[in-house]
């Protein structure tokens, strides 16, 4: 066993962390969260102490905190569950020494006292800043590449239409949909993520959904002249119901998130699809990313070769200080962010 | 050009045909159709006159009829479509010399005047009766085979749920089920067709959706204790939302028809799926037989050989005379039906 070495962290000497207390119903609200000092953790046995430099703020947050089934949940009296980066300050594990930068389940917290399994890979801060590797080469790249490249093998001329144009993961998949010679149309709340969405996002074109309201459909329509052979969907609802008329056989739909309802006990009622998925041969899939690990490697190759070429570029939006961060989820739910959100605690 | 050979058939010496009057709003009634007597017809140029010995009638006729796009439509006052089989009894068309055998697009009729294009596949008709031709060899067996087999990818000890279990491309489901190892679940309406479905039908249970009633949700998490691998949908509507609930994550959802909704202009509402496709990390995938040709010679194959070696077996029945065909679509989507519906014209 390697000897724990001391923290080279002399301030704070304190831990700061957000803990959950409460179910959420719908988004989480502040009071679902409350932010507590705590003393600088040891690391566990075989595990570090990690000192984080940005941990995320997702929308998939919403079902980790629901009472609802989800694919992971985050308990009460939890530390909030997040991705995050940070460097190692104190170590048990011979894989992960002091000083080294890794991407991982660190939490919303200042420092992390995690086990080897949850540092998931080693990051370099001298090729990008440290929220970039929680955006484009995190989860949000990941997610982006293995709905649109792995799941749905786009075909250099299609269209593909994405909702939340400009989040987190909408914003690399525009950009690898440039880059794989598809048309992009993108819808995003607002002139702004939707003029962004285009001068900087990869889209051909883009719809601001809320100024559209009940003509959405025929703007989608209008949009995708010769129709949508890709429709990448992080909202589901409303905005999915303006899509579906304008998909072509054989068109492909990833369900990548459902952020546009904010319940499902019970599942509200839209219009039925089955006879569109009949009659126009759909194939519609879910996935979450972490069922994918095994194509990570080429995922992450392939968004560090198109980010050195200048294809992919980063838009974070970073907010300083935890106290910031129970309300960080609302925010991201309202559209008020500007480009992938993070927090430096 | 091969001469032109005189119909070997002495009685009767005219056609007889089933023609489309309008669009049918939901289900045909008999009001949509004229049964018409018509001159014998000859072979179009490169063409055949065939005898019709059996004509199918297939609940996707429905939509053939409807105002609604449809991925095959039958227009006024055109024959109705329909897969037959039948001999030549008249050829300028060399690959089908008079007295050949086969399965393909025959029509609603006595005699059908086609294209070689719509001779489809020959039939041996020593090898199994005409009928059977048209359910376990013909689209309903091809059907059942490439929702199953060739989308689906079911793997042994996996649990099956098909709705309308006892119907033509259930019946040919359950048996290729039972031959690949699988549970197979089936949902059917009234006792008869349970019974049958798991006397003749290969289903290791089966459920009367109508005695549940408001209770089919629980019978059917009780009826798959494991859950649900692969759902096989022939109905859509409120039979699938009783599924939906017991899929396991992973779940393939194989959308083959849609019987149990007469309308779909607009859409009728449903529980919004989006969360569940996500969350179970589903694979929901509409098929159209036609599709999937290249693969037709291996489904062929191997239902003939689960045939012979007595694996699977026909259930048909046969309506006598055409005068019953304007009201056969109507029978099918009533239930009367027992086993796979065909005319004899």
């Amino acid at each position: 066993m390697t000897e724990v070495r001391p923290s080279v962290a002399v301030r704070p000497l304190q831990n700061r962390q957000v803990r959950v207390l409460r179910r959420a119903v719908g988004v989480p609200t502040p009071d679902v969260f409350e932010v507590v000092d705590s003393p600088m953790p040891d690391p566990p046995s075989g595990g570090v102490v990690v000192r984080v430099i940005n941990a995320a703020v997702d929308p998939a947050m919403r079902g980790w905190l629901s009472a609802e089934p989800n694919y992971l949940t985050v308990p009460d009296g939890a530390v909030m569950r997040a991705h995050g980066v940070g460097e190692v300050i104190a170590s048990d594990c011979p894989a992960w020494p002091v000083g080294a930068t890794a991407y991982g389940w660190l939490g919303w917290q200042r420092f992390a006292a995690v086990a080897a399994s949850d540092m998931l890979w080693p990051i370099d801060l001298t090729v990008a800043p440290a929220e970039a590797w929680l955006s484009i080469f995190g989860l949000n790249g990941l997610t982006a590449w293995l709905g649109l490249i792995h799941l749905a093998r786009p075909q250099p001329g299609e269209t593909l239409l994405v909702t939340t144009a400009a989040g987190g993961v909408g914003g690399v998949v525009g950009q690898l949909a440039a880059a794989e010679g598809l048309q992009a149309i993108g819808l995003a709340g607002g002139q702004e993520k939707m003029q962004r969405a285009i001068a900087e996002l990869g889209y051909a074109r883009a719809i601001d959904y809320r100024a559209a309201g009940e003509d959405l459909r025929s703007r989608v329509a209008e949009a995708c002249p010769a129709g949508i052979d890709i429709f990448f969907d992080n909202t589901a609802g409303a905005l999915a119901d303006a899509v579906f008329p304008s998909l072509n056989v054989g068109a492909r739909v990833i369900q990548c998130g459902t952020a546009a309802v904010a319940n499902w006990l019970p599942p509200p009622l839209g219009p039925r699809r089955e006879r569109d998925i009949l009659v126009k041969r759909l194939s519609w899939r879910g996935f979450v990313a972490f069922d994918h690990q095994a194509v990570f490697p080429e995922a992450q190759a392939r968004l560090r070769d198109l980010y050195a070429m200048g294809k992919l570029k980063a838009h974070d939006e970073v907010l300083d200080g935890l106290d910031q961060a129970p309300s960080a989820i609302q925010r991201l739910y309202r559209g008020e962010n500007h480009g992938r959100l993070s927090l430096r605690p």
